[in-house]
């Protein structure tokens, strides 16, 4: 596609879309076919996809399409009429959390898992006021958006939202490491709890990534999760795990949470759900959901549909079948030590982290001052795509690499990924 | 299937699911199949579907199935790269609407599509407060909840809410009618207006379906709707049209708002959209949605994505190839003589509404004091479904049967379904 084609599509976008509709490089990627671990440009270009979680068992694989296809030419309706699909779906998922999270609902967005997660925890605390950290996102509703710490929301914060520190163990400006680090990352949580519990909102729970995946996938001191569990539930709140990155063995192990070693009252799903198709979820201990049900009507038009089960059950199997979890962990181990390599022979690296297939690399100006190199970030990530490398970057700084390959990404996939960005490192 | 089977389905979807999942019918229905406007039981049975919406264009369409199969095949991401198809729609969708409403947003559900036609509503009056009718339904969002009279959401509702009559020409208790009857109801929005006007919310919006569908799908008092318009307007607000369940061609025109005669400021689009594929729109002048768009930074993982965009597109195709907009209205119009050709027949029937493929049958006790039936719509809805033939009820006294079939309904089917009713009212 020549340039003026590019600049076509981008009139045209803004004329149907208008301005602000976000976009990814300097020199947007205009893409065609999908396949495994490969997205396809239109002038040819093969692109290694290391940044997209959605499609976790790849791009357009086989089995998922599939099942997509059989089922929306047989049946596709709301849950108002009874269906196998739902259930035998919701018997498959929930086998894969610990026993006491044994409930689900059924959304189509991220957003409206966190939304309706949210709104499970008002009813069964009576409060109002919610936790989360001070550089994140959690999603696109109204009532979620007060939660999005990097974009303010329309309107400003509400009086019911306090903010923590994200648990740092590479940027802490603290002298502090190991337990005594967890210990002062949580005495801002039982602070924030503190000041919600005497407001007028009161203190209806936490709601973080496991993973702290938009903050920077920071390396988390060791016992920070099962702390800050253990106050929120003294408090009478709700610890709610946000896996909609997370999830689905995006780091070796089925759920985020069980990184942290702990078990959330609800867990939320999402993105790569469906691998593509709209689907998400509300996974919890039963007496919440069920309390919540007691006093609000909840439905969801298309949410737990045949065909969107059919598909999310395809996206189950494969992940069982292919044995994608067991990968995530081994390559994400490979891919690690590849990265720590690198770090090894360039300054900019200023910490390499991640878990399973999904990682943080940490730029650096120097390594004393640790002061973020966010536009060399920028530069990198431009130029991997020049090179054939999808990836992105994210963090409070946004000086952290992104990396986040399908759930199928071989030891060779990895090795092109680790040449190109030798080479990309390279020429800065 | 026995009523041992349903029974464990039942008993599946409670302890999966948990209680309190809305299922039709004292004798709940268990699909296995759906094609054009029929519905097959795992029994064998066939089902005339009077009642599903959003598949518009038919159960199972195949033009609609293959575009979802071959570009779920093809590629599947989110609109952070170039990609056709999504301008294609963009382009297919806002040339079928006044040439105002020039700028489209993409989301998966009805619910998103309104939390986002609130937010657009605030940032662009610097205000709140909104005006919904008092027995209506718009979504699951915690904030579009706060518009939904018929179920109180968790925590009540906020100061920043007014719910205003809406306007009923059959049951309406003032010696009005016409116009005299639309400036009644329209001063109780003016009085809304004012009321909102001088609180510290401030007015913001007004958010209705322009056929008060939820409401019972009332007979609307001449000129109600652009009276209304008029005053948002002149009083700075926002008049958000909620085209979840009136558009795509339900009413005989494309859009409901077509019906009273006026243009929205924005339109909120879902159910029918991708005939059950989950994909939802906002339809707004440019500048509110790119005034929207400076202020806050809007993106939906799915919304928009090559797979979404080509189902609806495909749905448009067909809605336009197979003439499913004259279908509804000339069909429609049939229908309504059946209707009321059994009303001149049944007492019970106190009153026939609709337009294109949409209907209402206001039940009464008897005629003179419209003493809404309640128990006799669940009677005729549930004999209707051992007769074969789905459909439901709605209305602020739950009396109303609300009649709501595929746009591809023939006269054949129409006959059926005449007949049905005929037998099922005799043997009341």
């Amino acid at each position: 596609m020549t340039r003026a084609d590019v600049q076509e599509l981008l009139e045209r976008r803004e004329r149907l879309l208008g301005p602000g509709n976000p976009l990814f490089y300097d020199d947007p990627v205009h893409l065609v076919r999908g396949e495994g671990v490969w997205l396809h440009g239109d002038d040819g270009t093969r692109y290694l996809d290391c940044y997209n979680n959605v499609p976790c068992v790849g791009h357009c694989h086989p089995r998922v399409v599939e099942a997509l296809c059989v089922q929306a030419g047989t049946l596709n309706t709301h849950t108002r009429y009874l269906h196998e699909n739902i259930l035998d779906y919701a018997e498959n998922l929930l086998a894969k959390f610990d026993d006491k999270l044994d409930r689900l609902a059924l959304a189509c967005t991220g957003s409206e898992a966190n939304d309706l997660a949210m709104r499970v925890a008002r009813v069964n605390t009576g409060a109002n006021g919610f936790i989360c950290t001070n550089a994140t996102y959690h999603g696109n509703t109204t009532a979620v958006s007060q939660l999005n710490s990097i974009f303010e929301p329309i309107g400003g914060y509400g009086e019911h939202i306090r903010m923590v520190s994200w648990p740092d163990a590479y940027r802490a400006p603290y002298d502090l490491e190991g337990e005594a680090l967890a210990e002062h990352y949580a005495a801002e949580v039982a602070a924030a709890i503190e000041s919600l519990a005497n407001s007028e909102s009161g203190f209806a729970g936490m709601l973080v990534c496991p993973i702290f995946a938009n903050e920077g996938l920071p390396g988390i001191p060791g016992g920070y999760l099962s702390k800050v569990v253990e106050l929120v539930h003294e408090a009478g709140g709700v610890f709610i795990a946000d896996e909609v990155q997370s999830g689905f063995g995006r780091t070796g192990k089925w759920w985020g949470y069980q990184q942290g070693g702990i078990v959330p009252d609800i867990v939320t799903l999402g993105k790569p759900m469906g691998a593509g198709h709209p689907i998400s979820g509300v996974v919890a201990r039963g007496e919440l959901l069920d309390n919540y049900r007691r006093h609000e009507m909840y439905f969801n038009t298309f949410g737990g549909n045949p065909v969107s089960c059919a598909v999310a059950m395809a996206v189950i199997d494969v992940i069982d079948d292919e044995g994608l979890v067991e990968n995530a962990a081994e390559v994400g181990r490979y891919v690690l030590q590849g990265f720590t390599e690198l770090k090894s022979r360039y300054e900019l690296i200023g910490d390499v982290r991640g878990s399973g297939l999904f990682f943080g690399i940490d730029l650096v100006a120097d390594r004393e001052s640790k002061t973020p190199a966010a536009a060399k970030a920028a530069e990198i990530v431009n130029r991997m795509r020049h090179k054939g490398v999808l990836m992105s970057k994210i963090g409070e700084h946004d000086n952290v690499l992104k990396l986040r390959p399908p759930l199928c990404f071989s030891k060779a996939n990895a090795d092109l990924l680790l040449e190109r960005l030798d080479e990309v490192l390279a020429s800065l």
